[in-house]
């Protein structure tokens, strides 16, 4: 009999039920042991279709519960900070939905809380778990690629989020470039020393009143020499592009999933194929192995793909890009 | 809760295996009842991995199972048509992996049982199920390829199967072909009237021996005019090749699944990416989808999407293909 | 100073016109000693762009002129028979377009003609110096498709010629098919042992009327035992398809060219490209080359590289494909 | 009869040879009228390939002769402006390799005496006579892309030219990211407010040495708050990679050359297809088309394509990002 991790699942909005439904249906080491959501109507709707063990409109319950080895947590960004904190104290593992917290503080408080309480915590920067961004991150492992010369990552979303999510999501740097930021760091198996960003409103006035941009530049050197850039908008009207590539002195390692299915239409209007239109269609696969990832780390007890430490490097660069923006210096 | 179909299924291979695993982990309408293969070996090994509630070394305690609803027979092709006589019987609804038999009569004689018995046959042509497949099913009923003029398909396998499985397996036409001979019949919407096969074999003398071909190629006059071809091969040393194209007044719409991963490699040998490189490789979402499409269709009561007339149909089909072959005439 | 080559061309139509051009303006090895059309019209509007030296609307007087080593012939197609006979009495190197003649006979005795003389003929199946046909060609030569399997040539054509032009080119199978005929024999490097075609008329009633039919297949058992596939239609909207692709034990080699620019946009309505819509889009590139290349064989007395022999091998092909058709045999 | 150019050709090297022959052997509307290179050898090779009316081993006499009405200057960088003044002097119009010259006030001498002179001058920046890049201006200016947020080019040359060329030619920021930031200005139709650049030296220590960089990132606000960004290298083993992207309100538009013929090659090792090598493999049309373009602009007595001040500018904003890079900030 294979052995299963009991997880709580925080959260019933887009991620919470697609890793619902992960837990419940696509992972065979995991059961969906509770499912918790301020929303009642949210919690309903959803166990209907996860059918959890138990259900609740209050994660305190799911976290005390003693029967739960390991939380995810997919409620707003705002609250992961206090939840990793008490899933901590309550001694469960954590899968965590990014951002740990907006600000350093808090991330380095919830990242010692996880520390003392020795649990595993695991972010979910879903890209590293993709089988192209895998396959390209192997590729640069043995040396496909030689010495780095430059590396590119890419986010553009289909379209903004409201206007409410955007007030509280810290920005587009940390919102969206930290995935950017995160898949250079990785990639490039080493750090920034330099950040330089820029960006503006060029899609609705409404995010500059937030305080935001949506439309930006980033440009980092790496320690090793190498220099990265990345790119990134609120508003792709063909879809939701990601992209990396790394650069170097055998070749160049690119991931580009710019189709949704393998149907090409050739017509009067030219040679087409389909985008895929939102995270959900670019990674399902990767969310799905995310969640099995966590689940055998811990089975097996062994470190997470990715760490706290990763989530706050990111987010420093984050900020950084941040910074220079404000700034305009590197 | 969501209504289950309590499944069986009989054979523990390379099918069977992916079939238990989907019924067992990835599908929620669906429970994995019963396990059953001649080689208990094979049916622990198996059953380590998706937990059925019980195992079995005879497919009959399955078949005679009453708290079962449905089996899905995986078991070498010789013995589907009798499974399904005997699962009919029994007033089990029935997905089979193709062919239902290799000869017309064997396959009418199950047919019958199972229309006598009133129970669903599903059969296991899960190209039908391919997304990409869909949507040019979908772009061509929606008439964006106008009215037909050409129709293809190619599968070309990496390797051919062992001799012993060539033997049985009724010969290329029969064994490959029938998914070509599906699909441009579910493609065009329409039926065949004239057949022209020619074949070689080229890979390997051994398959002459057996008295079949490893390189093929089909005309087909439908009965709308269209002309449909089919391109076979039993070895692809880059790997499983398998296109659609259906073209027409409008345009043309080809589904071509030619790599494996988003990663592009640029060196000085060129630009590369990867290629599937079996059939597990390429149609795994095709693979859940048709064992999650036939547990609904029970569930819902509703009439499979690929029938058994279907699987009658492209057989007839590769039969007339062989016999083509054979006389040297359409 | 570099050698020169005094070319007269022959017709004043499409492929005259670009011929003339390349002789006068793109191709440093030739001269446009003269220019004739039985339209005058036609010769003095062409001439003014290409300034030949003379102009005529009698072809006989360039085939008489002794100042004129060669003759490019791009007549209607009934003419080219006689012109060759003609041109080769007079001692002229030849290059003409397809067909030699439509029948056999004609073919012979032009050929004939031509061995009498010691003139060099060479006909105008350009593929076949296409840059992408040319690398083809030679990675087959080295080797890197290894022992043949399949051979597979397409054309489609975005719109039928006139009605008038359909009734004198001898059928889709001989004039359309001979490109795919040839290039099936060139790229394999062996001839063909038998023949099944397959036509019919699908786009317009009118084409039936002329007795030709405007959508075919054809499958060719070669002399080493691989397999040929051809393809084609009169009708194809979204432009000019031609492609080819050698399959063999060690891979397969293919030959697609399905953009006119290398421009790629993406929008709502997806990810598209253009596509040729005319063969003289796609083989500008080819039709210089080949007039480049009967030049060079004239001033270095080679041996040209689509000889008579390959046109009427190709043509030969395309006759069996019509008595398969009528007779519904191989 | 057609209007004709007489044209001299100063330099016989890369660059001098193709125009050469361009203006020799194919374009109508020109004649080599002379040749002239510093080395006697050169200007031999070359004429035999070119036959032009006159050779020379100095430019002088090439300018001061009355029966040219233009000259191509293609000779070393640093000898341009002298050329273009005498030229300009000589009330010759001048084609102009880049750059005009290293800094600003010799640029501006020279255009000066252009102006004073009321010649034309064309600035060899080729990319805006490509196939693909025309076309994207055109989707580009017929609103295709909406209102823009995002401009990219990237330009990645094979390898570094020779150290001696590297210590005279600027700087990479001029000699190869003028071009990327020419097309910047020339696709989104305005002009840069404010230039970031990095650079690093990472494939060859030498190019530190002739104080340069092989690598670099440049961001750069346009007036209308659309950011661009520019990806520079000195060694790109896969071969000349040379894109463009435009991203806007209705959706992107790229170009993307990334094979020099268009056969795919299946095999063991995946799917590949070749890349261009260098700028004649990628730019050949578009050099033959900008001789033509500035032959009619003299003959039609019409502006320039690209003008002085383009060539001016790209330059301004070259020197921007190298004094970026010195001083780390915009």
């Amino acid at each position: 009999m294979t052995a299963k991790v009991r997880i709580g699942v925080l959260g019933a909005g887009n991620m919470g039920s697609f890793h619902a439904n992960t837990v419940a249906h696509r992972t065979p080491e995991t059961v969906l042991a509770a499912l918790a959501d301020l929303s009642e109507r949210a919690v309903r709707s959803l166990a209907e279709r996860t059918e959890p063990e138990r259900c609740s409109t209050d994660p305190e319950e799911v976290i005390e519960d003693p029967s739960i080895q390991a939380v995810v947590i997919a409620t707003p960004g705002h609250t992961h900070a206090d939840l990793i904190e008490r899933a901590a104290k309550a001694g469960k593992h954590i899968f965590c939905e990014k951002p740990i917290a907006l600000e350093l503080p808090a991330i380095d408080e919830a990242l010692a809380a996880v520390r003392d309480a020795g649990v595993k915590l695991q972010v979910g920067l879903q890209r590293r778990f993709d089988p192209g961004f895998v396959r390209a991150k192997e590729m640069v492992e043995r040396g496909e690629v030689g010495d780095l010369y430059i590396v590119h990552s890419r986010t553009r979303d289909p379209e903004a989020p409201p206007l409410e999510y955007l007030r509280g999501c810290g920005g587009l740097f940390r919102d969206t470039s930290v995935h950017d930021l995160d898949v250079v760091r990785w990639l490039s198996g080493c750090e920034a020393v330099e950040v330089y960003a820029t960006g503006e409103v060029l899609t609705d006035p409404r995010i500059a009143e937030v305080g935001d941009v949506d439309t930006a530049a980033i440009v980092l050197r790496m320690e090793n020499g190498a220099i990265a850039t990345v790119d990134n908008s609120r508003r792709s009207v063909y879809g939701y592009d990601v992209r990396a590539e790394v650069f170097g002195s055998k070749g160049s390692v690119e991931v580009v999933a710019d189709r949704s299915t393998f149907v090409t239409h050739r017509s009067k209007a030219g040679v087409c194929h389909d985008h895929p239109y939102w995270y959900l269609d670019r990674f399902a696969v990767a969310y799905e192995a995310e969640i099995r990832a966590f689940a055998r780390c811990v089975l097996e007890d062994t470190r997470p793909q990715v760490t706290g430490e990763d989530g706050r490097a990111a987010r420093v660069l984050g900020i950084a890009a941040q910074r220079s923006r404000a700034e305009r210096r590197p």
